[in-house]
């Protein structure tokens, strides 16, 4: 069977494209042409499609590309606008499935761009009333990719797609810090026992513990701030290599003001765009933020975890509100599974940051071939991160509770708080009381008391939850 | 508007399920049910579903366990019969579409499970003549979960799920192996120059690389052969923490012989069940033979990359095969596509086996609850570095082609050559003739003759390709 | 100043040596030489030295060599033997400190095999009677580096150093492996609250927690096994590039023999020693396997501190041995602090792994220049572990006691008993039993009996810690 | 032996000294007591002691409390005076032998702060007459830790350290910065061939290939100001969880300022020392800044060895400056051993960043207890790097030279310079010129003259340095 009438048997009627590899048939109906199939057969590595942002990216860019064009006289009104159109569907969702290249593939994005080209060459085709691969009418290199290459065209999409993924992330970052800062003044009155390294240390309010989570959170929102700032600088204009070699001077100077008009999003051009297309740091930053951001995302969970472990034999001090079924073998069991599921798109994110890291650095010479891992990698990690903090604001944060009386009989009960009493009896006097308090199992409070140490009156004030947990004690009451 | 409301808008007609969260409206028409819904809504992370064979996999243990469970008189002939054929039907590849959990989802993998459990029991009903959601006639969690926990079943399906996939991916190394050997032989008499430190060292085969690379593709082989038995130890039997509650003797007895009929593989049941229940070191240790294999296939990924640098102005010793356009705006460039993806797998390798080493330190007391990202890692892991070996062995090592002329005339240019004639006319001399070309940029062979060193006879045995390459100078030559 | 008064100022009286780069004073009666020197010069990167063991084993393999080069002729018999007396000297512990080069270097271990060469020739000459830089008595390179390459020799010292520190890790697993199983007898009749997910789910005895640790541990052992196999297979006899260019036939069969006899190690030589020379995915599955320890470890001590929380405000199931003052701060508090330095070390060991992994494939054509940088993360790894061990078996694992009351009546208290209770009673009294229980707080004993549903003997039979935790419930039991 | 026996057997004479694990002999005449001897019993991990810069940063903080202690009240003045002066001599230098703690460490940095305080009060014993072990005379806890807790402590003095290691790791990078740029300048009219996927692609001239490595630098210099101010915020004050419980207000209020004087750093109290003691995110941003930068220097080192690979046999481009012998077995051969340690540096680095963020993640409730292991990679990745971008600048950047006229034949000799033809003569034209070149070997620049296309004044002016490689043509030449 040859190649064609595998087409045929398999997809119907087709048309043939050639490229520099020679002919090929192409189903006649789709808007993809020779060089997207070869893609498909050089990379079936996962079986998926690009981020559908990347896809509307690219659309944006030869959007701005064929209007920048059009000012300057290289393209006819005619094909300029058939091509704006084909880039709108795209970016309103149609055509997506035209974009069948892998998104792991080599030749550093080529196959993606030379898959837009096509998608969008083919629809301005019809658009004009032509036939799908009459290429004459327009043309997916010398129209669609006027003034490009793939090398300012692929990062340049990348970066547009992850400022976009950014921004959402950041959304749902907002929502985690006023979810928490709700809860932080919902238990501002709890009083809790600190722990250290895992031991009973000295109390504290619940509510401070979820403050303290808002403003880590608060530091990764300015930290996303700066990292949407690593994505606003494009080497659009560039060419081949970012000596814009067959550039026009007025595309250069116009390609980038159009691009952030047709996106909406501030954007500028690279001061040396030769660095701009061979250094992908500004990547490896951005996914250093948002892996910080996972490390703080983490650690909350798993506090979470502990808090709520038990409901009997565990910590017991919160309640997580039950999502789901915990077990099929064990009635009435209630799993932490949004927490759980939080720290594992943390580890995801910290393994997508090696990925990212590691493809950044192998860059060669004029360009860095490993891009599409990089993208991958880096639009799954904002992704995931966003659904995450969503789910965790509105399935998990929101509808916790505290068992305000375990908290506060644990402090009671503990043996920590006699760091309190401390400066009010003597270093020596409040060992003593710990150590009684440690063999008989009594508490500390019961002790001080009947050794005749302090009134009730007065421990109450001493152990009063603020009187405990917020910063300063006069030095003349330390001295007593 | 209210759930049922919503559901019915959406989906067209409900029935009503109910679980310990409480009732919710289904698709009247779908296999899933209330317990899958709940996990869709919990867990909106990767818009994706799992890898098919994870869910083959469940879908074996299932009816492993339905067989089980008649034997011993656990379940009547009709209800197994009916699980039995619905399972089948799973692996034949029907329903998967009703599994809509998605593959990074807390709870240990729970929502998997019950997810199964549910289309399974549907689909049995149906077979048996009711109506799905007629629990009574067999209930997803007595019937079809019946001596299973999540907690045995998840991590099961997990290994079974990688070992077949451990077993393509080791077909496709076979493969690599073999067309790296043909090329080892094809190219067995190309000189060329060897580099180390990428400077010009001594003269070394092109057969002699291509064979290299094979010892250690044979290496990976035998270390995927090991850690295919990491994965053929299970704790099926083990309900929810490994040490059997519940589970009838019987059961625990011939579950896993009859899951080794089913599945067609060799497996063992852990010898502690505790034990294989919470710890993740398989998983670890089956990651990390992967991760060495893509170190071997990158670093052959940069080699070829580099070898086929040029076609001027690079190494140029060999040519990948064309696959693609390599550039629309620079005519006739050919890129070594192949190999990039393939690094950018071995990148993306790099970054699961670390979300999958972090995942497993993360297991706590009797369970591992990130289980799900290390399923996810895995088989991704696995299964791309299948489809980039695939794609490697097909669209490059074989089509491989050397430039033998520019091979040899490399090495006879080189000053590397004096190391192999320095022996025979000693350090001092051969030093001098080294400077000499070094200063003139004339060759090795030609000063050796002007010099009177040796002639050309002695010269061509010298430096025949063999002689250099080749171990093993008797050592009375040494001393001449 | 001119660099010899340099010298001369800084460290006295010099002698002059030249390399290729020039001439240069050294300091008179150092050992090391001028290429050393060079080397400090241009890596002072860590400010520290070469790991012990790569300096013994370096050593070693000169020692062999110069025997071999002795055997076939290429040494007279005085040279040899001050050679070999000097390799000697090195390895009982001597003339470390002349070993001068940072252990970060550039140039793939030239830099330590020419410091070997030359504190070798030194001292082999200072032992015959001559004046230190007198290379016509015993030369660095045509001596002491006989029949060898850098290129051969420092991965050949790496593995050789691996090998004898995997040796002594594996010991101290035994040694945990048996503490481990000491107390998992001590403990085994310790019933306490097993958990999953951090939540309380059926009873397990500490016993066989500890029985699961030491399991896991056992296979850490084996796969210790296998990477020292990894690291048997030498590339000694291949010089540069594993040709064997210039090596004598004689000295190529002899080497690996003789080595194996100096070091007292199971060695062979590559069968295939260009691959040998280029490819370290062996040093990649070593690392892999020690990072499969490490997760181990961690989860271990993960657990460890999870279960001695409190004293009073956690678990509080087991206590570890105090080790020194918990806090300035709090009085009487007791940390943890064995497994925190256990964990520690393995989360180093973790960014060792992905340090060697980026090495090993960053290898280019016939050489890998990245060894040191593989050799002081795997050294460091594998000793880490080594002491991370001995001290966790010695300060932590030996001295664990458990609280056995608390144990039993977290037990007693928990509602997951039900699940026990549940094949004796069904489901559905079973839940009512459970959801009493949580809403009154009393126990599921308790409630069981006031409701008539099992006396008081049954219900201790069922409850016996045995029973709750060993496989296998007759399934007429359960049909009952 | 009993223990006091064997310390005086050891170290000569003894003093006793006791804990809460109890009574130990000390040797007598040192600084360090009974803590720093547990400690050192305990963690026998790296055989190394503390970086120096936390050590002076600890003493700073001491002295800094002392300071604000004596300014409040809470310690009299010749205590005071006796403290801050210990403290001055260790920042002097002195004393750093006593700090004999392991830099792994469990306890959260309890063994290094209580190292500080013992070394601290004997020292200020010893100034105040006293003799070593007399606490009456000076407390470690009463005095020297007064205000303080190991957990605002030992943060705080890890901040401190990579301040300061990151202020002169920016100096480095200034330095490379000029020096990129001072080639960027020698090299700017040197046109070579610009590569793409190690392709020829168009030309380039070598001084925009070291303006673009500078750009890259100079943003990396922006970071890691940001980097600093990471690590400007301190939870002093806060003591054990950053409540500050039994912290005296005018201390709280005071410490930071007192601290920015005597370290000479700008230095800010964290708004909330909760989230300060226990959120280590910033360490986390500060590795991701550096390993950032890592990439940077290990891309750039990889084109450095690329572009000098050779000399005959590779590009050819650069000559690094030869720094020592590049073989015992080759002679003349010259190695890029800077670019080499650079890039073994990069890749430690990236390791270092993994293990701070596993430990950062790992952090529990109101403490990190990983933070030695935090602190320990983060100074050495700071450290490394700025030792690695010193050694890069003097022995590699300043010394490289260009290979002009090799440069230039490969662009003359290309293929790729007929895309800056293209335009000229129309698309067809061109791809003729390439094809007959490809086929005979001959260059473009002949062929274009022999058929007519272009005469050789106007090729000169297509084909000059500036003109190929400046970004911008007029639109109506390329519609010529």
């Amino acid at each position: 069977m040859t190649d064609k009438q595998r087409v045929e048997f398999e997809h119907g009627p087709y048309r043939s494209e050639h490229d520099s590899i020679g002919e090929r048939a192409v189903p006649r109906d789709v808007y993809y042409g020779v060089q997207s199939l070869r893609a498909v057969e050089n990379f079936p590595i996962t079986g998926l499609t690009m981020h559908r942002e990347i896809i509307n990216s690219i659309a944006e860019i030869k959007k701005a590309s064929a209007i920048t064009n059009y000012e300057i006289g290289l393209l006819d009104k005619k094909v300029a606008d058939a091509i704006v159109r084909a880039c709108e569907e795209i970016v309103e969702g149609k055509l997506h499935e035209e974009f069948i290249v892998d998104p792991i593939q080599g030749g550093a994005g080529t196959s993606l761009n030379m898959n837009a080209n096509e998608v969008i060459a083919n629809r301005a085709i019809e658009l004009l009333g032509g036939e799908k691969g009459d290429y004459t009418l327009v043309n997916p290199n010398d129209h669609v990719n006027c003034g490009q290459s793939t090398n300012d065209v692929f990062p340049s999409a990348g970066k547009l797609a992850v400022l976009k993924l950014l921004v959402r992330a950041q959304i749902q970052l907002e929502r985690l810090y006023t979810a928490l800062l709700q809860k932080a003044e919902e238990f501002d009155d709890v009083i809790k026992m600190g722990r250290t390294q895992m031991q009973d240390a000295v109390p504290i309010r619940l509510g401070q513990e979820f403050r303290a989570y808002s403003e880590a959170i608060r530091r990764d929102i300015a930290r996303f701030e700066r990292a949407m700032d690593e994505m606003r600088c494009l080497n659009m204009g560039g060419t081949a290599i970012g000596t814009g070699l067959n550039a026009d001077e007025q595309y250069l100077r116009r390609i980038v003001p159009n691009l952030s008009k047709v996106s909406g999003l501030r954007l500028v051009q690279a001061f040396n765009l030769i660095d701009a297309t061979q250094n992908l740091d500004e990547f490896v930053a951005v996914s250093g933020a948002v892996k910080t951001c996972a490390v703080n995302l983490s650690k909350m969970s798993n506090d979470l975890r502990l808090m709520s472990s038990g409901p009997r034999c565990g910590f017991g001090e919160i309640n997580l509100p039950p999502r789901q079924n915990g077990s099929s073998i064990m009635p009435g069991k209630v799993n932490p599974v949004i927490p759980e599921v939080v720290n594992q798109v943390a580890f995801n994110i910290m393994g997508n940051d090696l990925t990212i890291t590691m493809a950044a650095e192998a860059g060669q010479l004029e360009l860095n071939a490993f891009e599409p891992i990089i993208f991958w990698n880096l639009t799954h990690a904002v992704e995931f991160l966003t659904y995450a903090v969503s789910t965790l604001v509105d399935n998990c944060i929101q509808g916790i509770t505290a068992n305000r009386d375990r908290c506060r009989e644990m402090v009671e009960n503990s043996v920590g708080i006699i760091t309190a009493i401390c400066p009010h009896v003597g270093y020596e006097a409040a060992a003593n009381v710990a150590k009684k308090a440690i063999q008989t199992g009594r508490s500390v409070r019961t002790i001080t008391i009947e050794e005749g140490l302090l009134d009730e009156e007065t421990l109450n004030k001493i152990l009063d939850p603020y009187a405990m947990t917020e910063p300063g004690i006069p030095a003349k009451e330390l001295l007593d």
